[in-house]
């Protein structure tokens, strides 16, 4: 079904569960006539859209990959086509996802978008270990970075650590050592800390240790990407959840 | 229905929009016999708990409030008698939403607890206005922080304008003069800033402006809170999406 006016919904899968898809993103799926889809991204969310063409569109880091601006001009086209399009990306298109320059190519070519959010990987999987990653007393709230941005030059690590937020690092494995050597430079070298593989979904595998410790950690257990790095004492919270006994009887 | 053994759900609800509640907070309302929900949550989540008893435990800040501490003996005890729980919070239960602390005394107190994300302010109320928190060569990443903390001191506002991340304050209307002095004295009175009251639902309401003159936008205005505070170059792209002229005719 095509409509003279089509339109995109920038979609956030959230972390990697399916079961934590929106409502919203529901709804959209459920109009769509196309759907791009990231590598990431659990492919039962599918079932939502049974009508729409599916068209997978990944970017792995270093693979075979889809251009972004090929992926801009074919929402582009599509929507032109008077196709509702749905493109659906792993967490929130709005962080480290590249939805603002999805947006921006859209509203050039003059074409509808709405933004969807997703839960970021930043909150849901430290969530999923039990790290809250706001404790009080514990931090005074919470950074997402990641370690290398285009201009090539890696984060203020010495800012980052007087801010006293914990600090969650998108793709932080790839430069675990250089991440944690920065942050030993900057004092944190016994701050807790944690790697977590594919988290939320049922691959998940993590270590938990402290900056001096966790690559050591990490690749001895062989961790791969994708994978998120959690530093901060709210770290320290993990698995206290898993220490209430079930109960067996009620009062 | 009760059960011999009970248990509590945290559930974020999201920002505001009753859409924005994933698909695995739904399936635990649906299980729940008690709702506890917070003041600021949409009252259309509770459709998805047709057969649960409501509980409200508010807390606004100054007026009347449940404590925090009696919130947590209500769910101990409701679950010590056979109940499922699903304990609803605006946002995400840990980001700035006290999730953790109740975490901790369910497990204290031997009972079984699943935290459920939601989608947190800080992400999907910028998002609404276009905003995307991380956008490449305009941040680098995003800082989420309350204006003070437990202790009374307030944040390192010199440290965090160093990290280069896109600053988003919880609840910082309340403190809007103190944190735009201390931001102004860190060097950044011409970064774009904005205010957003309600984001995400049918009553937003907000101001752009920069770090200077945001205060006095939000003061004319008469914005009062829950209100969000967005500082950074990012905050420039809000309403390009706008720009966008609906398709007539399609190619």
């Amino acid at each position: 079904m095509t409509r003279d006016i089509g339109r995109v919904y920038l979609i956030g899968a959230g972390p990697g569960d399916p079961e934590l898809l929106t409502l919203k993103a529901v709804r959209a799926l459920a109009s769509a006539d196309v759907v791009l889809i990231d590598d990431l991204v659990d492919r039962r969310v599918l079932e939502h859209a049974p009508r729409a063409r599916v068209v997978p569109v990944g970017k792995r880091g270093g693979c075979k990959s889809t251009p972004q601006a090929f992926i801009e001009r074919l929402m582009v086209g599509l929507a032109r086509r008077g196709q509702v399009v749905a493109r659906v990306k792993g967490g929130d298109p709005f962080v480290f996802g590249r939805g603002g320059e999805e947006m921006l190519a859209l509203a050039a070519a003059g074409i509808e978008c709405t933004v969807i959010p997703g839960i970021t990987s930043g909150v849901g999987v430290p969530a999923a270990l039990g790290i809250p990653v706001t404790h009080r007393n514990l931090a005074r709230g919470v950074t997402f970075v990641t370690a290398h941005t285009r201009d090539g030059a890696g984060p203020d690590w010495a800012a980052l650590a007087r801010t006293d937020t914990t600090l969650v690092i998108y793709m932080g494995l790839q430069r675990i050592d250089a991440i944690t050597a920065a942050l030993i430079a900057a004092g944190m070298g016994a701050t807790p800390a944690a790697v977590i593989e594919r988290g939320t979904t049922d691959k998940e595998r993590s270590v938990i240790g402290s900056v001096s410790t966790i690559a050591a950690l990490a690749g001895a257990v062989g961790l791969a990407s994708p994978a998120l790095v959690v530093v901060g004492a709210v770290v320290s919270l993990a698995g206290q959840r898993e220490r209430a006994a079930p109960l067996r009887q009620s009062a």
